[in-house]
């Protein structure tokens, strides 16, 4: 085997989480196999994303555009806003179809130990939304382990002089576990059954 | 979450083998997470591999020239020629480090009933190999499942007329099995216990 091309391709697939080398050997000789318009497809998506990914300027969610679809979308309502830590956990609930209404993600969680202080998270953009939008309730969709859990604390605590509802996402999620690995039935119920806190 | 580039990337994902819904979005958003440079190692890597791939024109193998780095190795035994089904399989012999001779990759195994014939598979070349160089030893390393003993007996008949020994690769590898996922020990000992056949 030629050291080349084909042990580069190993080696980068190599970069990815939960990808060793023996998977990364079957899939680089699986690539290898595909159609070339298959294989530049992967390829260009992974550009496309890099060269074009953006936060949204009103949610901080991924998007192309200076708002996200979610944001942009006039049938969404208004009145709800769901504040996460990160994009990727939009992208789970909105699988769930039991959300329909606004996002805000935090872009992280609170972990002073980590250096990650309220300022170094969307919390201040959150307020200003609150205080200038017509939102009737903040549900805090954070993870539901200690840094998730002290971040809604904090939220809930700077939101109490406004006039509005504030929700834990329920726990229907196992504690320690983080939403992005949650099954769509059980993420459904934690939404259903969020409580006033 | 945008329906657009990361839905867009997770579906190009998810065309790679063991690489389900959850996996693709894990994978999306972490490239998403890493720097450019390094998502784009990947995909420059797999346009290099579909665009500068080709067969060695003497042993099969992925390469990047008309003749391989095994083949044009002045250092490498030109006395021993392992036949293997697949260039994948050449990758993993190498890495045991317990061969220095050269290959002779067929491209498939011997299989009537899904067409494939010896016409279909790089046996007429082989056969030329053993001709025309000064081949001492063929080493059949097919896979040591139905196709891949078919395979080794037939070309094991086609090698009587000529003054080589041939070896079947040694029974260390589990039957029914794929050398593909054979660890390096195995290997090694199949290699080292192989027999005149």
């Amino acid at each position: 085997m030629e050291e080349g091309i084909i042990e580069n391709l190993i080696q980068e697939l190599t970069k990815l989480p939960g990808i060793g080398r023996k998977t990364a050997q079957r899939l680089a000789f699986f690539i290898l196999a595909m159609t070339e318009e298959d294989a530049k497809g992967i390829s260009r998506a992974i550009n496309e994303v890099k060269e074009k990914a953006r936060f949204c300027s009103e949610c901080f969610n991924i998007t192309e555009t200076e708002i996200c679809g979610i944001c942009s979308n006039s049938s969404r309502d208004r009145s709800k806003l769901c504040v996460v830590e990160e994009p990727s956990n939009i992208l789970v609930i909105e699988r769930t179809g039991s959300f329909k209404g606004l996002y805000h993600t935090l872009l992280g969680a609170l972990s002073p130990i980590d250096g990650i202080t309220p300022e170094r998270l969307k919390i201040r953009e959150l307020m200003k939304r609150v205080e200038k939008d017509e939102i009737k309730e903040v549900i805090l969709a954070t993870n539901p382990n200690t840094k998730g859990e002290m971040t809604a604390q904090y939220i809930r605590e700077l939101l109490k002089p406004f006039d509005v509802k504030v929700t834990r996402i329920a726990y229907g999620l196992p504690m320690g576990g983080d939403i992005e690995f949650a099954d769509e039935v059980t993420l459904s119920k934690a939404l259903e059954g969020r409580r006033e806190m």
